[in-house]
């Protein structure tokens, strides 16, 4: 589709400018004012043009558990998560469907799903999860989550011996599964990717992340994982490598360009100094930290070590919600409680930096992505600065960031076609959708986890409580 | 008006209960399944019914600011805001309705504004406020802000000698202004209760808060001050009365039932145990307490120690919204980070029962507001369930809570007279409201605050930066 949108605000160095933009075959080709009319004409009179964002780390059949989970730390959290999912394709196809709604509707474009796979169907939840991306249009990297440990494994012994049931797929078939997933649905130029995701150290052995390594080499693949998301994988670090994980990840050869690594809560500081040496990226997952408990991020000295980082929602069911520009406003101000000279702190202008190039960077695609260029791609979105929210007129960015914006995304195109248009989601049936999650559900409230009570106790005297 | 609610979810011990409300005259009469209708029909299916909550602190013409505010603590901050502040009655009107309607739409019920008042016309902005409050309808609580200190004597000397000029007003002026406001303005049955409210021990003598607690006393009026917000602010304390400003507000007869006191950050133990004693309550602000990087109040404490705590959004500047679900959420999931057993987290309906009760608790209305309950006054909040954003159907509080609930309100009653219908308000015309706040504003982008640059030096030598 090509279109021009007129006199649109666009951030440029600490002001903004009145431009138009005009868009060819999915590419930005001019911006600048009065340009002639090519295509459709998008009036952008009081609106703010910005490129698109990026959901970096979410799981979005976690839909379904949001607002009903415990009050736990991840490592029991999970164990509950695991307990209640019994999910099915229809649940995972919307479920994908919601979660890339409310990310378009928080100014994202590209969203990279940890899928969870269905035991047993874990090309058909692949293969679901792309159908729904697709026609929804959003940009989508799936990262179907792998491990070849069983979730027991994830907590640290101790020093007491403990057994772990193994897991009920091999490293190999899982590999196997992976290589044909990119086979099938690895489609870059066509807006979806296949990514190498193993879930983190405390659930893989190194034949599985060297055989991920291997797959991202010879496909040219992103790779994407946990890391250090809890003290308790902290020290599970320790007792598995006697060393920290992001040293084990190194030595492995994990860590680089491509690699996007969610959370990394508990680093040192020369874990962060092998993070910039490699180029990783960090993704922030600011909501989630908080409800697990998690910790608070050193993001601050991330960016002063000259780490990249971006933002991610991460799954629904700890967050509860998939609300992008929830996550950049709290992974902003959260980090002016840990470093009390004001002059460190994270401005709007570098939040939005860090929400679309510095999510694309991690994703191989800041040549292509992530900024208002001339010769990027059109991931773009138009913010209405009539709402409510975004009034009065102060700086819309500041206000975009640090307020809470409601109802304000007016539309967002992905590869140049339009998806959403005044506020309403183009591509699907939204009634339908909510209808749908409406009837896959039931209103409930307790819940009792068998595998929680029977870890808990181990878990409490391991973390010393 | 009198009116049902049929067939709608409400709260129950740890579950919910389908039932009929019935409100007669702006009280609750009845609650019990299928009651017989009287006047109005209000269908309640797939919505739940929650008391109002309160915004338990914010001052309202910081909508001015929103979003524009440079990254600055709290000392440096203020002085930036009142730098740019010259407001006008017309802006007074527009920025009180405007957090009037965001805090309806986000749940609330009542609003404490500790309102800051224009240099001159001290009573035509309390005036202004007060006609905005009654013109939409919600419950109004005005505190207006009052000083006998100017701004550089709330920042510590650090030992070195400082000169301040004396503030424009006598304390006796003061006073009295206040004690005119009550005469005109305190109608608790009409829904426009006045407060005394001296901003703080930072800026306010001793004598300022005696005639305050007088006033309270004579008028039967709450209390509302700001409390150690900042390490600045403890620091200062220290400097004026040799002991924490907690001790020094109990040793004057400042605290008791009916006060309310924003933020409370750097309290010790000793300090919580005045506030439990005293049975004072405590406001707590998350959003601004992050934005101006005054630190994490110890909520947790509060409430293990019998502390009554409540919500507010602050001012708009410092937040930037006045989303109060958003406060509710982040003031819950913050504390997971400050001790990390599990069993010690504020759960969803606990965090409700702080946003109502809570709320009402210490503005001394508690046996007429803040539960469902027959008998209270009826500041209902119905919310509706089939909003995407708290779809799928899990624990409704649990989402409501812990999601970024968006469109839910349904329908508000203050005092049983209904003011938001179908998610829109029925009092004032919110086009109207948006083109004011739009045409009274511009995009702008940098600012330098003088006053700023006058006192940054002696702050950062101060502060240790």
């Amino acid at each position: 589709m090509n279109f021009n949108i007129q006199n649109v605000l666009i951030a440029v160095e600490d002001g903004y400018a009145k431009v138009d933009v005009q868009v060819l075959d999915g590419t930005i080709v001019a911006i600048a004012p009065s340009l002639d009319v090519v295509g459709t004409l998008i009036n952008g009179d009081n609106k703010l043009l910005l490129p698109g964002f990026v959901n970096a780390h979410t799981h979005s059949s976690e839909m379904w558990q949001r607002g009903i989970m415990s009050n736990f730390p991840l490592e029991l959290w999970l164990a509950e998560m695991y307990d209640f999912a019994p999910l099915d394709p229809e649940k995972v196809y919307l479920s994908a469907l919601g979660t890339a709604v409310e990310t378009l509707l928080s100014g994202g474009t590209s969203v990279v799903d940890h899928l969870v796979l269905i035991p047993g169907k874990e090309l058909e939840t692949i293969a679901t999860a792309v159908r729904a991306y697709r026609e929804i249009g959003i940009r989508a990297f799936v990262a179907p989550l792998i491990q070849d440990e069983s979730l027991t494994a994830g907590i640290p012994s101790g020093g007491t011996s403990q057994t772990h049931d193994p897991y009920f797929l091999s490293t190999a078939t899982t590999l196997e599964l992976i290589e044909e997933a990119v086979r099938q649905f690895h489609r870059p130029d066509e807006g979806v990717s296949i990514l190498v995701a193993p879930t983190g150290i405390q659930l893989c052995s190194d034949t599985l992340f060297e055989g991920c390594i291997e797959l991202s080499d010879r496909y040219n693949l992103c790779r994407h994982s946990h890391l250090l998301e809890t003290k308790a994988q902290e020290k599970l670090a320790q007792e598995k490598y006697g060393c920290s994980g992001v040293e084990h990840l190194k030595q492995i050869g994990y860590l680089g360009e491509v690699t996007t690594l969610a959370h990394c809560v508990w680093l040192t500081d020369k874990d962060i100094a092998m993070l910039a040496e490699t180029k990783s990226t960090v993704v922030h997952n600011p909501l989630s930290n908080l409800r697990l408990g998690s910790g608070i991020a050193p993001i601050l000295k991330y960016r002063q070590a000259g780490v990249n980082v971006t933002f991610g929602c991460d799954g629904a069911s700890s967050n509860d919600s998939q609300d992008l520009l929830e996550a950049i406003k709290i992974g902003s101000i959260l980090h002016n409680v840990t470093d009390l000279d004001y002059r460190h702190w994270l401005t709007p202008r570098q939040a939005l930096e860090m929400a679309s190039l510095g999510g694309v960077k991690g994703l191989n695609m800041a040549d292509q992505l992530g900024s208002l260029s001339v010769g990027k791609k059109a991931d773009l979105v138009l913010y209405d600065l009539t709402n409510l929210s975004l009034l009065p007129r102060t700086d819309p960015i500041g206000l975009l960031v640090l307020g809470r914006p409601t109802n304000v995304v007016d539309s967002v195109w992905v590869n140049g076609k339009q998806i959403i248009a005044e506020g309403k989601v183009t591509t699907i049936n939204m009634d339908e959708l909510r209808y749908a999650l409406f009837n896959h559900s039931q209103w409930e409230t307790n819940r009792k986890s068998q595998t929680v009570s029977q870890i808990e106790a181990h878990y409490r005297t391991v973390m010393g409580f």
